[in-house]
């Protein structure tokens, strides 16, 4: 199991006219969390798609508890739970800055060769990097 | 049950860098789906937030199956399972000109007063437009 | 001198926490004024990307005169004022159901040789299009 | 003249398929600039709100110079160029990793009284603040 934590600050374009972040824009920061989780293990996203292979999201869910505000710091807890295979999956939960709960969120995710189009196993790069931690 | 049908035409500025629409993105297009549903049977959600009601979301989850591209006009089917209490939920599928499923999601909202910053019921007139199709 | 109406809703996740259309999603409502104005007069955005040519844009500016809010169905109206060489321009206002003056817009965009990456002259089939409204 | 830096990574989402910081993402980044500007010198935009002011946008206009990419670590200068009366003046530029200027942009915000929905003069807090810098 490896686990990150990211900080985004609440932009005020992310909110709506209720003042809650909009609940469309939390996919935004879990993509951040999940490139920022793979940079701390020292794999970059970018790269991966420059040697062909793309990472499209198969599933994603959230559970809304609280709502999060403009300019709030918050905390993404991100965790991949298992070494990945053609699939990474990852969790989430996020903090606002009195450690409340804002959500949890999970996703699938899946590597596709970019030439054939079609699933792929984990770069052998990025399983180095995750092993240690498992 | 309740269901309807909209049309949604990809706009540029949804689309990433692989020529996508951004996973995100599709959270405000079933948001588009829901207020057009309630439209269709004479409920304007507008009007409910000016009565004091909010509606957020509580839950999410989508499953993408393909991707949608620039300039697709797609079809979203909402569907209303039940009759709502103080929860409301839709469900959705997305099609492209193709007639090819591009993801299924569902939503759970739950209605709350403005006031109390409480839950409370589905508004009657919500009930009675909706019974009419149950 | 060519001009086009088209109609935009405001979406719930285009507002911010001022109950305002955020500043920076009329650019959004721009381009989809762009593409729909070439629609009209038989020519495709999409099929000009699928041919080669991007057309990035060059100079933005807009001037906000009143709030545009949620529901609110706009009226955006795009004037070609001149025909492209290797640069288009477009000017837009919108309009809302009170047929209050919102903003007033304009962009420059070119259009670029995926090849070369270099400037390139607006395509002979848009001009041709074009040059019956001139 | 005060002036300031910020640095702001390019997300996935942000970018179009063209594989750039899609043009209208970038207002977005103008605001942030704007508000931990505000911030350095010891102003929070949050609380500016909080005491019954907006700051809504009047105008804005950028001049593209270079696309941004996908995980690029952005710089943007923000200047303001004189004291706010009942507007404030920004000028930005932002710059790549190569210290290429990407693009330039300026806004003119005015400040509003919630209450009579009129302009306003510049908050006093926020002029002793900038006086030291002019």
């Amino acid at each position: 199991m490896y686990f990150s934590k990211i900080q985004i600050r609440v932009r005020y374009g992310e909110t709506d006219r209720m003042g809650y972040v909009y609940y469309g824009n939390y996919a935004e920061y879990f993509e951040v969390a999940r490139v920022e989780t793979l940079r701390n293990i020292g794999f970059n996203y970018k790269q991966l798609e420059e040697q062909g292979v793309m990472l499209p999201v198969l599933n994603y869910s959230v559970k809304y508890i609280r709502p999060a505000f403009y300019d709030d710091l918050l905390t993404i807890r991100t965790v991949i739970t298992k070494l990945p295979t053609a699939r990474i999956h990852f969790e989430y939960e996020i903090y606002n800055e009195k450690d409340e709960l804002i959500n949890t969120a999970e996703t699938t995710l899946v590597f596709i060769n970019r030439n054939s189009n079609r699933p792929c196993p984990a770069p052998p790069a990025l399983l180095e990097l995750l092993k240690i931690h498992f």
